[in-house]
């Protein structure tokens, strides 16, 4: 069976570096927006509409003909979600049987579980994650440490519900996951050969 | 500033074997026990009582003379509680300062937050501790699945309780420690090389 990597992440803890270098650490094979060029190929959606639906938390958690409405705009949108969401299955399903890889995000612990996948999960303080995402903005790009915080709330709040809507599961909840490493004040690179000896 | 390592660890999850292999790995000092018997030294209390002092969850959240009785006995015991606690944040202390050293349990990796300890939690799953604990339970020792269960929801329930009363955090959060390891279905043996990598 192949060597299977899945990394979770909270916004901004560097969860995405790590993999890359992890990737070339390994000399496997990473994916990231990869796969939404994948989904957009697949459903001839676009890969920034299909950005927004994976990035937006679920709006319904329960059918949305409970209740005196019936919204078709929201039942659409629930149709497109859960396309994005068979399309992504079927090709995170397919990449993890053809080699060994790294999988940011995307449910992907979930939905390889059954191949036994090595689970990290990347994490670090407010503070650092806030410091990275500003170090990183782009050059003309003023953003507040305010500003940033609530940003980074705002995508851990959707990823959390995103993954809870699809796997039953708690984001960040060890339990999950074979692997939690705490990024804060500590430099990527300096993380992977380690990570790459745990992982065998 | 020496290197030191703090290991958290639930009830059966092969944290002990790990601290203890690590020290053999990084050679360097280990403290388990030795902090009980230091106690003891200091305190005149004998090792048996210490351990069950630390083991059993504190009785009271609050000081003991809310309320409308006054239990000299609670008093009595919450001052020895008191007592080898504080012995045992000085012992912590003077070990750290002495010489590199990993510390299991204890609340060591908040007595030393000004140390900058790399903070270990080690977890499994239930279903891996039960059978964990019934592997290594003595020769002659019966005890059902069931009953290990309870043991160790028991213990572990003591643990979290001890460790947010003398913390004020959550025992087994991931944001009070630097890595955690979910040793289920792996050999403690083989994750040393690549923890102790990690540490740097």
């Amino acid at each position: 069976m192949n060597k299977i990597i899945t990394i979770g992440r909270q916004f901004g803890s560097g969860g995405r570096e790590l993999g890359k270098r992890l990737s070339d650490e390994l000399g496997i094979r990473y994916y990231d927006k990869e796969i939404l060029a994948e989904i957009a190929n697949q459903t001839s959606m676009s890969e920034e509409y299909i950005s927004n639906i994976i990035e937006q938390a679920p709006k319904r958690s329960y059918p949305i003909t409970i209740g005196n409405t019936f919204a078709f705009s929201d039942n659409y949108y629930m149709m497109q979600m859960q396309s994005v969401y068979l399309a992504q299955d079927k090709i995170i399903r397919q990449l993890a049987s053809d080699s060994d890889c790294i999988i940011i995000g995307r449910c992907a612990d979930y939905i390889l579980r059954d191949m036994n996948p090595c689970r990290i999960f990347v994490y670090s303080s407010m503070q650092s994650r806030v410091e990275r995402c500003i170090t990183r903005a782009a050059e003309g790009e003023n953003i507040s440490e305010k500003e940033m915080k609530k940003k980074i709330n705002e995508i851990d709040k959707n990823r959390s519900k995103y993954y809870e809507f699809y796997t039953g599961r708690t984001w960040g909840d060890i339990n999950n996951y074979d692997v939690c490493i705490n990024t804060s004040d500590k430099v990527i690179k300096d993380l992977v050969p380690g990570i790459a000896k745990l992982l065998g």
